[in-house]
Parts: C-alpha cells; sequence; structure tokens
C-alpha cells in the first residue's frame, strides 16, 4: 500500500490488516496518553470541495499520533483561482508534508495524484467515486459492534442509486464469507443494476421497497435527497417511508449505522436506544484513519 | 464547573479561582519556558459566526499550554449547509476532542450544546447572550491594572442598550463589595431598566447622558453602531459625544478599556497615554483562557 | 535583523547568512529527524490576500522546526469587516504570538505593521511591491542548483513590467559579482526603464522582445496575465511567443524556474527535463523560510 485510492485496490488482508492496527489505535485514544508515533510528521488535506467532517477527522487523527496538519478547505482562496492544475497543486504540497489527504468533485482525481505526488495519497472523496476511508471505518464498525463481519446480514436504507458509501461498503462487505444484503429504497433509487450483477454469487441478495420486518443485524440508512426527485410530491411521499423510526428496531437484536449527516431520516427518538451507533461510528473514524496514516507513513519511510 | 456557558452559573469563588490560575498562566508566558500540561489535547473551534479575534485568543492559549486545535471558523463550508443540526454536530465534534469552544448566533445554542456533548463547552458568544470569557478577562484586567476589584468605579461609556460585555461585566461586577457604576450614554443606547433594577441595592448607580468628569478607576468604552439608529443624523450627532479624547482622561488615575474592535470611539491619540490598557486588556484574554482551558479539562478528566 | 520586510533592508551579507542557515535547515528537512528549535512558538500567519502557497510553505517551515501556527486566510470574516485598522489588529495579534508574516493588498503595508508590532514582522507581499521571501528562496534555488550566485548569467522571461519577483531578483542579483541579466519580454511588458538605470553600472544588461538561444545559466520564467494587454487579440499573438517548449532549453546547461503557479507559460513536457527546477524551487521555499523563522525569533529573544 503506497496510496489508499479506492477499495478495489485492496484485499481483504489488507482490510484485516487496517482494522486490526485500528484496534490498536483505539486503545491508545483510550489510555488518554500523548501519542508521538508521527510526531515531526505533516498530513497536508487539500479539499476542493468542503467536507468539515472528513477534513476534522483526519486532522484529529494526526494530531491524536503527534503529527500536524496543514491544508486548505476551500478552493475560493487558492491558487486554484489562478489557474493552476491539479498536478501542480500536488507537486508543489506533495514536497511540504509527509502525506495528501485529497477530496475534489472529479472522479479519478486522486489516482491522477498519486501518479505525480512525492508522498503519499489518501482518496477522501472523488466525486460521485471513491472515500475508503469511509467504507472501512463502516466495516470497523460491525466487526466492533457485531464483534465478526462474516456472515453478517446488512440492510441498506434510502438512497441506494446514488449513496457511495453503500455501493463501497457492498463491494467490500462482498470480501466477506456468509454475507447476506438487503436492498430497501424507493423504486427511482434502487441498487443499480451492474453493482447487483457484480455482487450476485458473492453474497445473498434481496431487494424490497418496503422497510418491512429488519431481520438483520446492520440497517444501515442514507439520506434520500430531494434534489434526485423531478416532482417534489414524490419526494415528499417516498421520504417518509423510509424514515427508521423506535418501532422499526426496539427490541431487535441490531444496529443502526448512518455515514452523517442525518437529515431526518433517522427519527431523534431513535438516538436514545442501545441501537443506535451512528455516532459510534463517527467515533470510530478516528482510530481508523489514524491507522491509515501510520500504516502509510511508516511504509513510505521504509522504501 | 463542568462548561463554561454563563456568568450566572458560576460564583464569586469560582470567578476569583479562575483570576488565580490566571495569574499563574501568565507567569507561564512571561517565563517563555515550553509548557506541556494540555500536551495531547485537542481543543475543537466551532464557530458559527466569524470572530477572529476570540478564535485566535483561544487557539494561543491551547496552543501555549501544549494542546492542539481543530474546528471551522464559519458555516459556509460544513455539514450545517446539509441539514445537520446543531446536536447532531457536537455530538460528533464531541467525539473528537476533549473541549469544544462555541459561538452560536441563537441565544441559548451553548446550553443546549452542553446537554448532548460529550466533553467540556466553552461558550465564545450566544447571540446577544453570554461571552462569560470576556467578562472574565475583562475582571482579571481591572484586577491586575488596578490591583482590585472590590470598591471600584467603573464608567461604562457608548452603547449600553446592546452591548453583551457591559450588561455581563455590569453583573459580574455586582458580585464584589462597594462597586459604584456610572452608566454613560445616548438616551437611545440606555442601560436597559430591568438590568439597572437586578443591579440596586448591590451596586451603587448613576445615569448619565454626558461623559463629564470621570471621576472612576475604570472607563470601560464600547462601539455605537450606525444600525441602531433609524435617522443617520442622529447617530453622527451622538457618536461624537462619546468619543473619548486625550483630554477625557489625561493627569487622571484611571484605566481606559474596550473589549476590541476599535473603530473611531477612542482617539488614536489616546492610545499613547499610559492609561490606555486596551491592547493589554486583549493580551490577558490569553492566560485567562488558558486558566478556563486548564481547568475544565483537568475537572473532566477527573470525572 | 529585527523584521523582514523589503529586500532593501539587507545586504549581501545579510543574504548569505539566510542562505548559510537554510543549507543548515535542508539538513534537518533530510535527516527525517524531529526538530523542536521553535518549540513552544507560535507564528500568526495574517493574510488579507489569499495566498495558498506562501502560506502553506511558511506554516510547514514553522511546523518542520516545532512552532506552531494560528492565522486567518482572508479577510471576510474577520474584526477587519468591522471595520478594525490594520494597525490595532497587528497590535492585538502580536501580543499572542512571536512572529507574524504578514500579506496586505497595499504598498507599505508590512512596514507601517513593524512600526507597531511587538514581535518580528516578515512581509509576504505588499501590493506589487516587495516579497523577500521568494527572493530569497530564488537566490537559494539559484545558489543550491548551479553552485553560485556570482557571475550567474540570468534571462528572465514574461512580464517583466509588473512582475515584482522578476524587479527584486533583479536588485538582488545586483549585489553580487560579474552578473549578467537578459530581459526578455513583449514590448508591452519591458522592464521598467527605472529599474534598467539602476541596475546599470552593476550588472551587464541585454533586452530582446525575443527568447532567441538562451546562452544563460537560469530562464526564470513569469506569467503573462491577460489582464494586462487592452487588446484580447494581442494577448493571444504574444502568449505564444514566450511559453518555454523542450526545443527551447533541452541540452543547454541551464536551469529553468518559475515562482508558480505556472498556467501555460511553460509547456507541461518541459517538467520530466532536467533542467526543470521550478518544483524544486518551491521545496527550497521551506529551508528559506525556516531560516528566515529562526534568525527572526532569535534575534527578538536575545533584545
Amino acid at each position: 500500500m503506497k496510496h489508499l485510492i479506492s477499495m478495489r485496490d485492496i484485499d481483504k488482508d489488507d482490510i484485516l490488516r487496517i482494522l486490526d492496527e485500528a484496534e490498536r489505535m483505539e486503545d491508545i485514544l483510550n489510555s488518554k496518553k500523548v501519542s508521538k508515533i508521527l510526531e515531526g510528521k505533516i498530513l497536508a488535506t487539500i479539499f476542493y470541495e468542503p467536507s468539515t467532517r472528513t477534513r476534522l477527522s483526519f486532522e484529529t487523527a494526526m494530531k491524536r499520533l503527534g503529527g500536524e496538519v496543514i491544508g486548505f478547505g476551500d478552493v475560493e482562496n487558492t491558487s486554484v483561482v489562478k489557474g493552476e492544475s491539479l498536478i501542480d497543486t500536488i507537486r508543489v504540497v506533495s514536497n511540504y508534508c509527509d502525506v495528501i489527504v485529497l477530496r475534489h468533485p472529479s472522479e479519478g482525481a486522486a489516482r491522477l495524484a498519486s501518479e505525480y505526488s512525492s508522498v503519499p495519497i489518501i482518496n477522501a472523496g472523488d466525486g460521485s467515486n471513491q472515500h475508503p476511508t469511509q467504507t472501512l471505518l463502516d466495516l470497523y464498525t460491525i466487526n466492533r459492534e457485531i464483534g465478526r463481519i462474516d456472515n453478517i446480514k446488512v440492510a441498506f436504507v434510502g438512497d441506494l442509486k446514488y449513496g457511495r458509501t453503500v455501493h463501497s461498503l457492498s463491494y467490500a462487505l462482498a470480501l466477506f464469507e456468509g454475507v447476506e444484503l438487503h436492498f430497501i429504497s424507493p423504486k427511482e433509487l434502487k441498487m443499480p443494476r451492474e453493482i447487483i450483477d457484480d455482487l450476485r454469487g458473492k453474497v445473498k441478495i434481496y431487494e424490497s421497497d418496503k422497510i418491512g420486518e429488519l431481520d438483520v443485524d446492520v440497517v444501515y440508512v442514507t439520506r434520500i435527497q430531494k434534489e434526485r426527485f423531478p416532482d417534489l410530491n414524490e419526494y415528499q411521499k417516498v421520504k417518509g417511508s423510509y424514515k427508521i423510526k423506535k418501532e422499526h428496531i426496539e427490541n431487535k437484536d441490531l444496529i443502526v449505522m448512518h455515514p452523517l449527516p442525518r437529515v431526518d431520516e433517522i427519527d431523534y427518538g431513535v438516538d436514545k436506544l442501545p441501537q443506535a451507533k451512528y455516532f459510534k461510528q463517527s467515533f470510530y473514524g478516528i482510530p481508523v484513519r489514524m491507522a491509515i496514516l501510520k500504516i502509510l507513513i511508516e511504509e513510505f519511510e521504509r522504501t
């Protein structure tokens, strides 16, 4: 692993190694001891699109390991407005730092950047394509909260057509044994046919347009965006039908996940239930990103 | 003290304890030695409204104690624009850090945040309501420059109707013995009647619409904002009458304070006089905020 | 050296001392060891105009020496919009930190700031006037890549009329022995007559409106901005004629420099040639700025 661009570049062993390292990182966090594992190292966060949560999560991860952060959070005030290419920006910034976290609106941007960077690149989102650290923290959450990833049953609820996290996590789960995936969405936002085809044979698949019984280990909820519907009435009708409420999950042995931010697709009444794990999930982003930063920087130093 | 939301939550003993700790912090600053008191700790600055001065002051305080800072300075590029609630943002960010400094345009926001945060919240302004660290640094300035707070005579000059700092400091001074307050303002911007009523019996109060003799220990100046006047002519007339000039204060045994930024309510000629303490006052914000960060983080660790 | 405002304030000895210190800083960077030379010190970056590259370069330099950074990158969210003067901002911020890097759109702003600051000011650009750390990193690049500055032949290509870096570097080179300067530009963007007059007698000068043979050690390219031409056709014609391409430089014993960002005044095909040093040049900004931060902070502590 020189860079972390796409989940497609890493196999099950890589995933398990990252999750393993992340558990050690979680121990560091819980011990409240000062870590200097990445002391003197600099992370550059290069965000061509805003994403406070992802940026703050990476910054926290770096600082919890004793490292430092430079960067910019939007392009408005940068050389980019003067017409500089992504490649030139990467060449310059990679001379300043030890690792780069890049978010860019164009698919393939992170891959391109990795070809010109003198330091490791972590893809924090390239358009609707990949956001691998989200997928890794989702897997970590499942493993920490359920105790296994093999033989897991996951229901995805909401926008399954445009939801990058849902696609990426489905592919990743297909690397494990005995996985069952339930795709629950309005017909306008169904899981794309080609992804279903890719997954078939590797996992058991169920599709539905109703939330129903939720006989699963994990309910993974995503936001349904108004903008996806040509007809606002259609959106209003659909929205309510995919909102997770207390009655859907209480007394069930499952966890509820959500990549956040949540708008109103999970009722606030759910927050207090023991099944609600979406804030814990967001916390797990820290040890997972600590692990990734540590692994990439250490491997880079070795070469 | 789990959080610092409002001056109303703390008593005179709390105040004296903070001022006392702040003096030790000032010694650390003066010694120029590297402090690691908060090494490994992370402050998150969450500013839903811009406030460079307050943000930089807290960042400096944290870093002078060896701590680190993450955060955002405006909401434009955040999950907030995607519709995330303050509560969710606080739940997520409090998982990343050891203390939060929050500025928000809505009254009560900091109190609400403190109910959902897993770490201490410091209110750095919630609308026109509270900004307790400003009040504490004002008290610290008086104590350091005059040598006491009991038996102090303070003249407040300018906008006393909308000035949050003036209201908060008046209440805080009323906790001390023998305090005299002179409220000097245009009639349109007088101290609100209900605050006068609250203070009566605890402090001696004088009201005037003229600067006059200034037979006081402290002249606390605030900005008069054009926007407060329906009639611009009225503003122009009033403005000049409440501007502090050299002739008002030279040869007097008093200090001039101002929460800054100053626009033109103190003549630049005053800056060089020994009575001018507003830049010193802004410096005192550092040791006071160091003290508050240290106290809150240490008490939180203990529980 | 209390501040670094203008190249005109420093002499050849100062330059050589900075370049010398910068080589030691480069050794620190290459050793990959953690430096704590500026541990506990705080740099404030005060940018009234955006400049990501310069800001990130200074932040990196400070952090590579173990120091910390506070600051703001644009004025939009600052006290400035409330009408605060530069002088007041400097007085406040210089109370928070150990050194200030200032960028401001007005000529003379950094000089003014230095008169009111309680800590060293580094000018990172005041309008079209000075940007001394750029000039110092240009000199460092020449010295590191060619091995000398005396007896150097430099061709400046592009906009020589408005190019601040070109003017400043020309004056600096004139402090050295046996320097030859070739000014190559469209007639609309010629080196100003008064600068030519200043330089005459100190360096050999050649002027041309054609790239020609490039019998020099250094080709220093700058961007030609559309906005400089009243007639867009004129710009289109001119632009192509001053673009550096592979055929201009291959098999020549010279280096190509550029202050970056590059738009299209150097062909991408040049990037892979050994003569292309503009990315290296941008890297050299780090050790040079480390040296300047170290020298100014140490001298300030001594006084």
